[in-house]
């Protein structure tokens, strides 16, 4: 079973997956938590390339195969692997965030960055997948006054495309995405995204 | 006026591409000679990234995606620039190397590089291209026994491949692929070369 969660920058998600990933864990399951770019040691690698703030222009093109290069690592040499030991796995951000990110965020061709993520992706594919959705104004209104990195830096339009094309892709697949509403309490979120879960784990 | 020289390992076309950049030099030319995987801060960065042998299984597919955003990078920051200030710039390696060792050596889909490939060049193309060709036991001959990188560490198989990849790009291309025979002597491919580039350069 591959869990995926989605949604802009503070939304909850990297709070759901770790609370989820505790749950099964506690409760008998073989389960990891992994992330986004990163995962393995190159695509973590690939990871502080991408979210490093550089003095040359980062072309939005060159931005996307970095993204779908660590994909290709971390699909190979921990996804794939742990999931045909049959663990869960449970990912902070996959292909969908490409797609909102690159594709609707940055107007880079959809259908190309589609074929270049099959391709890194290796005939896996998430089972189930929580968008939390946020407004953006919740979004920059958690992120407290740190250094923010490269794409925490991005303007309000920009995450705006972002949260459009998350749930642009939830109402193309309303089976896989499940839109959760992030501003609600973390204790009652979690109870929403456990029974999808349990749901699934007990009728595949 | 955009040149690139082309080839399989040991082939002689950096020697060539320095020797065409020293002569348009001596001659009053603003050139620049730069090379890829590399050619701006970010992208050496990269190159060092995919050279480095590594532990994990490295995926073809990220192994593309890694040399077309280092094409992103250097097109943008560095060739794109030059060529709009009107200067010449030689570049040792571009497009046709990933279509040969990714495309035709990896198996890639080869449309697919092609479509990666135009959105990283922004629509800059070579005028010129020097393929020089040899044979891969040529090519492994010339290989001192020194430390080999990941890509001059695979077999004679993977580089006859590629060499064949080259000899079928410059097959559909023969306007702007120039195959030269790179067994001869340097002063002899210079001579050739130079004979070429005068005549792009008087008459473009």
């Amino acid at each position: 079973m591959f869990i995926t969660f989605e949604g802009i920058e503070n939304c909850g998600k990297s709070t759901q997956s770790k609370l989820l990933y505790e749950w099964l864990l506690d409760n008998g399951y073989s389960v990891i938590l992994t992330r986004e770019p990163g995962g393995t040691p190159s695509a973590e690698e690939i990871r502080d390339f991408l979210l490093k703030n550089r003095e040359e222009h980062f072309p939005p093109f060159s931005e996307v195969c970095l993204y779908i290069a660590a994909r290709g690592f971390h699909v190979k040499n921990l996804i794939k692997p742990e999931l045909s030991k049959g663990n869960v796995v449970i990912c902070d951000r996959f292909s969908d965030s490409t797609i909102a990110y690159q594709g609707y965020g940055r107007g880079l061709p959809i259908d190309l960055i589609k074929r270049m993520d099959e391709q890194a992706r290796e005939g896996i594919k998430p089972d189930i997948t929580f968008l939390i959705d946020i407004p953006v104004e919740e979004s920059f209104k958690r992120l407290k006054e740190k250094e923010k990195d490269r794409i925490e830096s991005e303007s309000v339009e920009f995450h705006e495309k972002v949260r459009n094309g998350f749930l642009a892709i939830a109402k193309e697949e309303p089976e896989r995405v499940k839109v959760i509403d992030g501003i609600k309490p973390i204790e009652e979120i979690f109870k929403e995204i456990l029974t999808v879960v349990m749901e699934k784990l007990q009728c595949p």
